[in-house]
């Protein structure tokens, strides 16, 4: 991975073949001690995906394995069980060009992934609330 | 709903379970006086969703029952007739994962999203511009 | 195209019936000398569409004639060869709303695009890194 820009306000990152993701991004964020932020963009390519949807108790995941288009990536940074989280939902292109996605647990770099992220002056949390879902919260002061 | 940030760059908002959206949003843009923005992110699941997609002439609609997990929300907030109106385009996954996606008219909340908006120190409007589609434009002085 | 809203940090363009997109973007970036941004949404319709997906040596791609709901727009500018490129990936609605994508190469612009632009105050280009594939980097000084 590379940092191409940084200010206050946003923060370019592209990643390379072979890295995992979103992993290398949560580490970067602990080394970085970014603990809270948006991801409003992301294009590229993944391979060796699993993605998953949430069916009200848990979730439903499936492996995507060919290196497949990423036509969109949103979601957020926050801190959960002390460590930065990565929350982010994927669309990828299939082999027709038809998208599937849902909630990204991991893929590998396949050619690049150019990322958007939006860092806050905050700390968000993930908050336990009911079963397997944490609600993205602030600390209580 | 709840903000969990807002600074003059960029609002973070979560929305809970029940709460009809966009509407809801709408309705904070219109008591807290917000008459531009960008919405640039937004994640999370919705349920009895009705989506359209314009033929040219009106938008054909078609309502989606099942709790969905939102891929992408793209749009803006403009004033139409004196209120807030809320733009949305948003890919959901059907339960192959499968997306679909088009003009959001409204969704109730059924786990949560997580939406990234910027809002804009400028006033958008809707202009009536043939048949039923209204551009986005700023005011004539 | 009209210009909405422009600041430092951000950028609100509207593109029109019958502009070839993104082609457009890339002229007003060059008239401009916007060297670096990041596009983080767009919405609107496209007709006579071509997208690609990238098979790892070169790009298969297809035309999509109809005009078709843009549900999300994502990518950046850089500098390729002396002029702005604009890299976006595009997810668009089929008539029966599910959504196909790649990477866009061109489109018309069939009722209106609303996009959204962060510009940096950087200069992006991008370096043949073998094949086809050019990576988004910053200059070395």
């Amino acid at each position: 991975m590379k940092v191409l820009y940084r200010s206050a306000d946003r923060t370019i990152i592209r990643f390379d073949i072979g890295e995992q993701f979103p992993q290398i991004l949560a580490d970067w964020c602990e080394k970085e001690r970014v603990q809270a932020a948006a991801i409003v963009a992301g294009i590229g390519m993944l391979e060796n995906i699993e993605i998953g949807r949430y069916d009200g108790k848990e979730y439903i995941t499936e492996k995507i394995e060919p290196s497949s288009e990423i036509l969109s990536l949103q979601g957020n940074v926050s801190m959960k069980e002390g460590k930065p989280f990565v929350h982010l939902h994927v669309s990828l292109a299939d082999e027709d060009m038809y998208a599937r996605g849902g909630h990204l647990f991991n893929g590998t770099v396949s050619m690049t992934i150019e990322l958007v992220m939006l860092e806050l002056s905050s700390k968000f949390v993930r908050i336990p609330s009911g079963g397997t879902f944490w609600r993205l919260d602030i600390p209580e002061d």
